[in-house]
Order: C-alpha cells, then sequence, then structure tokens
C-alpha cells in the first residue's frame, strides 16, 4: 500500500482526478492480454513530459515501482504490475507531431496508435514498417517497447529497423532525446537499447520513425499444400532465390479448419498447409514477382495456387488469415500463443516438432507462423476450467522454448519475455550475457523502479 | 612508458613476436587517416578472443588504456592512442566463417574487409548493404565501430540497420554474445550501443550482419545542373516522390573541374553542379525509375542528362566520383574533410552556405555530398606549411559544423567523433544527453580504459 503522503504527492503531480486507487480501479489495470494478473496500488494518468519526470524522481526517493502502460495488449505480461506500485497510462501522449515527407520521417507521441500513425502517413503516399495485428489499439510506445513486428516483416523489418530518435524519461527522472534523423545518430547511441527493453529502461514519450514510400501494386496469392514440410521448403526457397515477399504467412490445418468453419469463406480444408503470400512494389514487377512464387511453389509440391483477383478477393484472404485467433474459440474456450523464432531453414523442422508435441500431449495446437521470418505463433488450446490441460500446455511450451533455442534460434519474436518467459531466460543466454544486460539495467535503474519482474530475474 | 613487468605480461598473453615496443615500430600506429599523432606504448597483436580478454583482465588491473585498430581508415582519429597505451591490431580476424544465403546473413570476424564481405556473399547473389569509400581496406569491424555509411546509403542505410549480433569482448575482459539472427534479438537488446561506439564500450571480434539480394538490374545517369540551388531541390524532389535511388551523390564545380582535369572524362566543366544518380531494381522496372527521375530533374532545370548505355560508361562515372579525393591533391597539398549531416530538405542551403564559407575564409572548398542521405563531405583545401591557412580551415569547419547543427542536422555522418569532433559535443548534445552517453561509459568501463580520449570529453 502507497503512503497517505505518497498518494497526495502523486495527486500533486497529475492532479486528483488523474490518480485512482480505489479497488475497483486497481481491478482494470491489474492485467494485459497476457493471463497473468496483478494488482496496482495506484493508477496514473500522465499529459505532460515533466509529469513522468517528477513521477520517476518520487519513485526513485520512495523506492516504487512505476510500470508504464500503452494500450495493454501485452502477451506477455509487460504491463502487469507483478511487485504492485504505480501504473503510469501514456494513452493521453496521443498526438501526431509531424510528418515529414521529404525527410521521410515522422515524431509521435508514445500512445499514438500505429493505426493512426499508417493513417497519417498513407496521406503523404507513406507507411510504416512494421503493422502488429493489434495496431488499432497498440501504441507507438508499445511497439518501441516490446519490438513488435508484423506480417509484413520479412520485407519491411521490424520496430527497431524503422527507429530513428525517442525522448526517454530515465529512471532518475532526467529527460533525453537520443538518436535522430536518418543517419545523424549521436554516437554513443542509445537508442536502440530501449527497443525491446519493456519499460525496465526508460520511459518512452516522443518516438522518431523512418517512413517508407507505399507501394505502387500489391499482389496476393494462396499456394495449398498437402504437407507442413513441403509448405515450410517452399519458404526457403522463395527467400534462397532472392525474392523479398512482404508477407510469407503458413497456415496449419487445424488452423485453416477452424478459420473455414468461423467465417466460411471456401478455404482449403483437406490441406495440410496453405502460405498467404504477398508480394509489393512497380506495377510492372509484381506480376514477375508472383510469377517465381507460384513457379516455385509448383516445384515444391503445391497443389492448389489461387490468386486474388480484386481488393475484395485480397480482403477475404487477409480476413481468413486474420480470423484465426477469433476462430479458435469454437474448439476451446482459451489458448496460450507462443512465438518462438527458428532460422528460416529450421522452420520445417519446427513446424514438425509442433505437430509431434501436439500429439504428444494430447492437446491441439494449430500452427501459424510469419514463416518468412522464421517467427512461429503455435496457438495451444485449452480449458480453464481443466487445470491439468493448462499444465500439458505449459509443459508442450516449454519443450517448444526449448526446441527453437537448440535450433538456433529465440524465446519470443516479437511479444516480448515480459514476465511469461522470464524463467526461460537463462536457458537463452550464458550467465555472461545475462550478466551484461543486467549491469545496463541496473547502471540506468540501480532501484529497480522501473517495471521490476520484467525480462530479467532480478530483484 | 609501460613497465617491464606488463610487457612481459603482454609476451606472456600474446607470444613475443606479436608484441612491439620499438620506437621505430610504434612510429607506424602513431596515426590513422586523420591529421593526429599520439605514439602508443606497445603494440600487440591478437588472434584468439581469450588474448584480448587477458589484456582487457591486465589493462584494468593496471589502468593502462587499450586502443583496438582494424585497418586505420578512421578519418576523425579514432585509432590515435592520444593517451598512449596499448594498440590492439585485429586484422588477424580476418575470416569469413558463414555466409548464410537461406537466412540472408553472414558471420564474419572484425578484421575482415567490407570488401572481403561483398565479394564471398556476391557468390551467392547476395551483398552487404553498406560500402564505405575506403571498402577495399576497411574492416567490418572498424565498419560497425564507426557506424560506416556509403554511396547507397539512401537506399541501404548504414551499418546499424544491417547489424544483427556482436560477439564483444567488454572492458573487464568478459566475452558476451549479443543480437542474434533476424528478428531474434534479446532483450535487453545491447547491439545497438556499439555500432558507432569508435572502440570505447567493447572490443568487437565477431560480426552477424544481415545480406541483401544483388539487385537484377541497376542504371546510371548524370544529371547536370547551371546552379547548386537547382540540384539541391531535385534531391529533395526525387526523393518526395516515392522514389528510392540507390545512389544519389552531388559534386560542385570545384569538385568537376578537379576530376577532369586528374582523370579527362569529358566532365562538363561549365555545370556548377552535377548529381550522379543511379536506381536499381528488377529489369522490368529500373527504366521506369529511370524515367522519373530525369523528368524531375529536367522539371528542376536540369541543362544535360547523361545516361550510362553500357558498364563502361557506368564505370567511368564512378571513376569520375571516386577520383575527387585524389583529384583534389592537385589543387592543394592537404584537406580536411568534413562528414556534416542535415536533414534533406536542408540541403541547398547548406550546400550555399559552404560556398559562401569558402569566399568568406578565403579557402578552396570542393563539394560532394551523399544527398540522398543529407551527409555533406564538403573538402577544406589547404597547405600545411602555411599554418594560417590550416587555422582559416578550421574556423571555417567550425562555422560549418555549427550552421549544420542549427539546421536539426549532426556533427557526423559516417567518420565519427574520435579527436576530432569532441570538443564540439557540448555544442551538439545537452548536458542530460552527454551525462546519459557517460553513465553507460562508466557503468561498462569505469576505468576508461578503451580507447579513452574518443567521443566523450571525460577522464
Amino acid at each position: 500500500m502507497l503512503s497517505r503522503r505518497v498518494i497526495s504527492q502523486l495527486k500533486d503531480i497529475f492532479g486528483p482526478p488523474n490518480v485512482l486507487t480505489s479497488k475497483i480501479s486497481m481491478e482494470a489495470y491489474a492485467y494485459d492480454s497476457s493471463p497473468f494478473i496483478h494488482y496496482p496500488e495506484a493508477v496514473v494518468f500522465a499529459d505532460k513530459v515533466e509529469q513522468i519526470s517528477q513521477l520517476m524522481k518520487l519513485a526513485n526517493r520512495e523506492k516504487i515501482v512505476v510500470v508504464p502502460r500503452g494500450a495493454g495488449t501485452s502477451l506477455s505480461g509487460g504491463a502487469v504490475p507483478v511487485h504492485g506500485g504505480i501504473i503510469l497510462v501514456l494513452n493521453r501522449f496521443n498526438r501526431i507531431l509531424e510528418i515529414d515527407p521529404v525527410n521521410e520521417v515522422a515524431w509521435v507521441e508514445s500512445g499514438v496508435t500505429n493505426l493512426a500513425l499508417q493513417q497519417a502517413a498513407a496521406s503523404y503516399g507513406l507507411m510504416f514498417g512494421p503493422d502488429p495485428a493489434s495496431q488499432k489499439v497498440a501504441t507507438m510506445g508499445g511497439n518501441v517497447a516490446e519490438g513488435a513486428g508484423g506480417i509484413r516483416g520479412v520485407k519491411y523489418g521490424v520496430t527497431r529497423d524503422h527507429l530513428l530518435g525517442l525522448e526517454v524519461v530515465l529512471p532518475d527522472g532526467e529527460v533525453v532525446m537520443i538518436g535522430g534523423l536518418g543517419k545523424y545518430v549521436p554516437q554513443i547511441d542509445l537508442t536502440g537499447i530501449f527497443c525491446g527493453s519493456e519499460g525496465t529502461l526508460g520511459i518512452i514519450t516522443k518516438i522518431l520513425v523512418k517512413l517508407i514510400p507505399l507501394p505502387e501494386a500489391i499482389r496476393t496469392m494462396m499456394a495449398v499444400f498437402g504437407s507442413l514440410d513441403k509448405a515450410g521448403e517452399a519458404v526457403s526457397q522463395i527467400i534462397a532465390r532472392g525474392i523479398v515477399p512482404t508477407t510469407l504467412e503458413i497456415m496449419d490445418q487445424t488452423m485453416i479448419r477452424a478459420v473455414d468453419d468461423f467465417i466460411n469463406v471456401g478455404f482449403p480444408r483437406e490441406a495440410e498447409a496453405v502460405l498467404l503470400i504477398e508480394v509489393d512494389g512497380y506495377e510492372v514487377e509484381v506480376d514477375r514477382q508472383v510469377e517465381s512464387v507460384v513457379s516455385i511453389c509448383k516445384e515444391q509440391g503445391a497443389t492448389d495456387i489461387r490468386k486474388a483477383t480484386d481488393e475484395k478477393e485480397r480482403q477475404d484472404l487477409w480476413l481468413a488469415r486474420r480470423s484465426g485467433n477469433g476462430a479458435l474459440g469454437r474448439i476451446k474456450p482459451a489458448y496460450m500463443v507462443q512465438d518462438v523464432t527458428v532460422p528460416r531453414h529450421k522452420l520445417p523442422d519446427m513446424l514438425r516438432f509442433v505437430s509431434d508435441i501436439s500429439k504428444k500431449y494430447g492437446i491441439i495446437i494449430a500452427q501459424m507462423a510469419h514463416a518468412g521470418d522464421g517467427n512461429l505463433h503455435p496457438h495451444l488450446l485449452y480449458d480453464p476450467f481443466q487445470p491439468e490441460e493448462l499444465e500439458r500446455v505449459k509443459q508442450a511450451s516449454h519443450e517448444i522454448f526449448t526446441a527453437a533455442l537448440e535450433m538456433g534460434g529465440s524465446l519470443t519474436g516479437e511479444h516480448g519475455i515480459g514476465m511469461e518467459k522470464l524463467e526461460f531466460m537463462t536457458q537463452a543466454f550464458t550467465a555472461n550475457d545475462l550478466d551484461f544486460m543486467e549491469q545496463v539495467k541496473r547502471a540506468l535503474d540501480p532501484h529497480l523502479v522501473l517495471n521490476r519482474g520484467k525480462v530479467l530475474d532480478i530483484a
């Protein structure tokens, strides 16, 4: 419990209506999009950088944990206050400060949603590369803090590939500007350490990102395969032949059938796997890319290839992809979604391994992957009222992590470590590597006031 | 002077033939490609990571400065041992460990030259994005440490855009692996802080970089302008219309004439400025990009446009660009090359400003710029036997820095801070921002043993 004195100081900083402490208010900020629940002791709404600076000075003096929160869409518990303390809500930082088409950059506040930025950029013929599935609500601050990706990642990369600069409130309350336009990166460049730091090193208030021209033309197609292996092999071949598709998504039969039952768009129910492939570029080149992709898929044994011939067919294909998560609710009431990555050439092995794990543990796993990035999102289905089933899901997840690491991959591609994967960090990194991360964390945040209990298991 | 005991320990670590201490040997390692000269106390040649780890433990115990050195091509004094100590030569770390075409990555040791990597990648139809002018000799470790760019930067970015992972010996001798394949970045991602750290935070031994497909087709052209302004405006327009050229280089009349006198390729001597423009991509699209570029240049008043019709003509155009530095030697025996950047839309202002400075100080300045990146390389010519002329060159440089910072640019695009721009850091950054850099430096290197006296003015 925070003392009356601290709460009174919070009210001085933020104004009384912007400080919540009632039990009922704490309920709403006890969770994010992960399965974890922990109650904060206060929730504050900031709309000025200076308030955040004062908050951090107070928190440091009093050794109170502060957890920054955007839209709360973290899948790994990034915004859950596992050590209590204060939730700092940032969604009032929602202004797009500048879209600069000549320098192809944008300055936004950290509470701006990814979609709002996309829309603002589009009016200049530009876009922001990363497009996480949560883009309608997820904030740019969260995108940076978690290192968000999305389905365009294979061509356009992830958040860190587009991040140029930040305004950050450090744990001691100092406000710094780091990075800068284009090549103009100050030495020593500290921008990158905040990308993926999950709110543990500083509170991001402003963000400078690269924008890129919207492609002139897009072509979308679906290739149907009789086995996951063949689909996985087609992915490797497409990349190995120098094609850079915009998206390269794989779905397995469980996912295909769930989606078909749900939205009934004539998805190939008998297929073992489909690839959803999109290419973009100049009008004159995209058809040539399509031809190459089609010929590789056929060589790899694709039994059918459907090209979207108009925008409606394209939207139908993407609706099928985007409906995956919802569709699974028809099979089981809950799922745990994993986020492991493997080197691209290991993708067929990993898809097969996850299938085997599904049989071994007697659980349903629907597979979906950003295949071009080697980033798998197996959905492990369970019923929360059957604790024993959840236990099997957790064990299966652990085997999936372990296999990904053994294949040279990682625990997470874009969902973060958060609380969920904390205990596996020692499996993923050497003691030296973890010590180095801890050294940087302690240098910036000696009292561990910022989002304690995330990423690194130190207290 | 290092004690006999320390020298004996160095010989134990590296073997006696790999430790130099003679006066004559120190001469060769007292300078790099900058104008600075300072003598080291010993030079050691490493070929194992373990030796570097032991060296750093020794250096920390004895508080001796260690300066890592690749090919010594730094233009800002990065490899000059301004505080004496030990030069650690890394060019025996020259193995390309792996080119992986499926994952489109390469692992190289830090002493591999940029060109060696390009050649190895090319045999797989791939390339490494950055192509600094010094690529024949400059090492990948230096590319990372200085944040090297090159003429392809406008399309393919700079080193940090292609850096995935590193093996680094930290100042305390610990060896860490950071970053990883593709999306698979560990949280907290510490890769970025070494890019541009100029050897002040760790010694890079292995590097994991992205590779990208070689373009199918390239088109090269030169546009001739009656004023620098118009050429600069054409640059802004090309970018603003969504074209992403591979290179977009500008040369002013001083540079054009010097080059024409030197290699006599029929360069347009009466032009006030030329743009050298290259586009790449699929065969079917490049001609379309050429048409757009040509039409924009004409709109902006280009008086002539020459397209290279074959590889020979293309090589002639690039020979002209690459001959710039050498050609200037015919005018004055020495030059100081600056490396400021400005936002793209300020490019015409900055080009004009530099011209005015040339008149104001009565010195010859030949202008050349990676215009697409807003990165200017004005060459300020002088005679080293006329100290008063050098003084004017320094004052003019200072005005150029200051103007670039006022326009929202930076001190350096790709040559680093080194010793040269150290005193201007307080002009470029706020006290808070510098404190933050210093905080990270001191956390990793409390005794300031790594490349002391570079980037940050602390001792």
